[in-house]
């Protein structure tokens, strides 16, 4: 495991590993059990779409899903939604919208929450990690995009 | 190296993993070592400042003292500075802006120059990976950010 | 009436107490004489949306029907069409979008046409004002948001 | 009172309404002692620029003047920190931008802290608000904005 | 022809002309006549709509029908794309949107392909460029409007 | 003249041609001379800068010197700024900034004040229209940009 280091604080680039490495099985299992000895909550999960508001839909309901946020309070639903985002921008770089300006995504995403800082004081926070390709509704017509969005929760 | 496999044609996911291993000199010795079995040209630093032209800069001199673009050609800087910005834009997330915001930037980045598609008629690309921190000025109160710029050459 | 006071060169803020005070009929009815003395024409309404183009639909009708606006000239649409947009920009705070965003909003809007400056010659100004809610499209996963346009005629 | 009523959940309307009538001490007072009966903090300033930095470090110092928040927890500077860029959106209404564009605002700002929502398990939230002018840097070339960001803390 | 001089490198004065001339067959005449001896590949067409992604689809249509670009090949497709996008912020200045915020556009659009600057080995360029109408959706109500990209290909 | 053969209605078509042909001093006075036929006021005039604002001021200053619009009066100062960020929305393509994202302009800018709507009651508009290139502050590292900006008046 050692290869792969990341520190527990680097909630950002734990997110970042797990869609990076998401079509490798062996490897997500490893990632998951080390993030779990530092107590983070985890969603990943894929989607493709030219509709921004599925890309949004599905991170939410995963992270529903999964208990990463409860469905009872507002609070994390906006935490979560601001860091979806903040996410997208990076994905998109420039407009937040994928068929109105014809393109698509094929996305996986990560979410984790927990305690990033060493200063326990600072609570939890929420991280949104997005990786895939991005281009013309045709097959290969596509670059790579990444996008990470983080919050306090 | 079984662990971090990434195959030539993820350009973007290859320069990504140089800025997020970044800290690990033997990590980066080998992803460099497969980069190069890749004929992928290869340019890493550092960069911290509240201009973002000081982002820009640093990326631009880093890629042509390392031979990954011709300072005689303009098509090669346009190519570079138009993944410049678009990495820009996960960064900063909606303003490509950092002192006029409060802000300030440290970051890592690296720049990749190859042909990452299996048919060699798409000809070069280039990826631009910034990956670090974002917050005010004042060390500490900040969060990861990551960016991914890809252009053809 | 005194609590109130708000003087006719603030066009803008008059507009915004219509809006923020809209739930009290008895304070608009008050807010409605002062104005009518100010000179100023004034439509009032609400809108929940996720189009965007709703919003801006429902405010430029109520506009036609109380006379603020002649459908006859396209400089008055003009005028009126960039304040409604401005006024989306301080209730979006980014991407001027909706339903791509996955969020819907609860607006009262206000317009107000009138001559706001002491010096007569500045003519004519239009102002729109929305306050409301946005957020996911779930009852009650929302919070306030307010925009003000305003424009010469 | 009963003519300015706002409810303790509209925590924006609050915040808005310390800045418009911010030029009637009588009305800030009587708010004021509402608000303390919400168990808001409060703080309010006033800052002209044409530097969009110093409109936040304005906003900044006063909330921890103030004691709205702690410097020792980022957790809390994040939360404000959106708090004013999303506010900002509102002021200048398509690129957070002053100087840059040639204009500059004088504005009033309030910062409430404190449970808007009935269900005490929302937690704590945080509202910005600006209002004052923005135009060209000549004394009386300027008209109103508004803007107000709210954020979970 | 002196009239109306331009030079071979102004590829986008070039493509500027084919659209603000377009309604006079007479000139286009004479304009592609020079842009063939300047070994400039043309497309030119109309396309009105209040769909972002419709306007998008005809110039692609257009390119790859007079073969501008070749089908083949994503890096083409690509450099294509975004030289589109870039003539669109100057037709919509803000938000690269039209239904969503409630207006239209009738275009005329151009697309050149060839070598502009005077060092061949800054190879082949392409420019879009777009002049028309935008507005309401209701004839007469709108204002004209122009735009252009330049991309290395 | 028939050549270049504009009709009056279109301001923004005669303001383009102002800055397109801005080299050819014979063909600027044909135009001027059509272009008083019509009974348009006229200035033109370079800017070349890293800053935006002094892209802003240089066409405040000439449309002010040549009489375009009267410094007595916000309205005129407000319909020609909008109109100039307009116009820069074209030549920046996404940020409205320079110097910040490490490029620099060298621009003709063209003003045009007059009745363009065959109805007289649609009254005055003004027209700023913008040529030149952008790209890396290194002569010729740079290509073609384009913008027009019309406001009501
Ligand atoms: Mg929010
Ligand atoms: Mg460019
Ligand atoms: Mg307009
Ligand atoms: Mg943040
Ligand atoms: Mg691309
Ligand atoms: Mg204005």
């Amino acid at each position: 495991m050692e290869f792969c280091k990341v520190e527990k604080n680097e909630i950002g680039k734990n997110a970042l590993l797990l869609v990076l490495y998401g079509n490798d099985q062996k490897v997500i299992s490893l990632l998951n059990d080390r993030l779990k000895t530092y107590n983070y909550k985890i969603a990943i999960g894929k989607v493709g779409s030219m509709e921004v508001q599925k890309v949004v839909s599905a991170i939410e309901t995963a992270a529903k899903k999964n208990g990463i946020i409860s469905e009872k309070f507002y609070r994390e639903e906006h935490a979560l939604y601001h860091a979806i985002i903040d996410a997208l921008h990076g994905i998109t770089r420039g407009q937040v919208e994928l068929r109105s300006v014809q393109r698509t995504v094929g996305l996986r995403f990560s979410i984790l929450r927990g305690y990033p800082y060493a200063n326990q004081d600072e609570g939890e926070w929420i991280a949104v990690a997005l990786y895939g390709t991005i281009g013309a509704p045709v097959k290969g017509l596509e670059h790579e995009a990444i996008g990470l969005g983080i919050n306090h929760l």
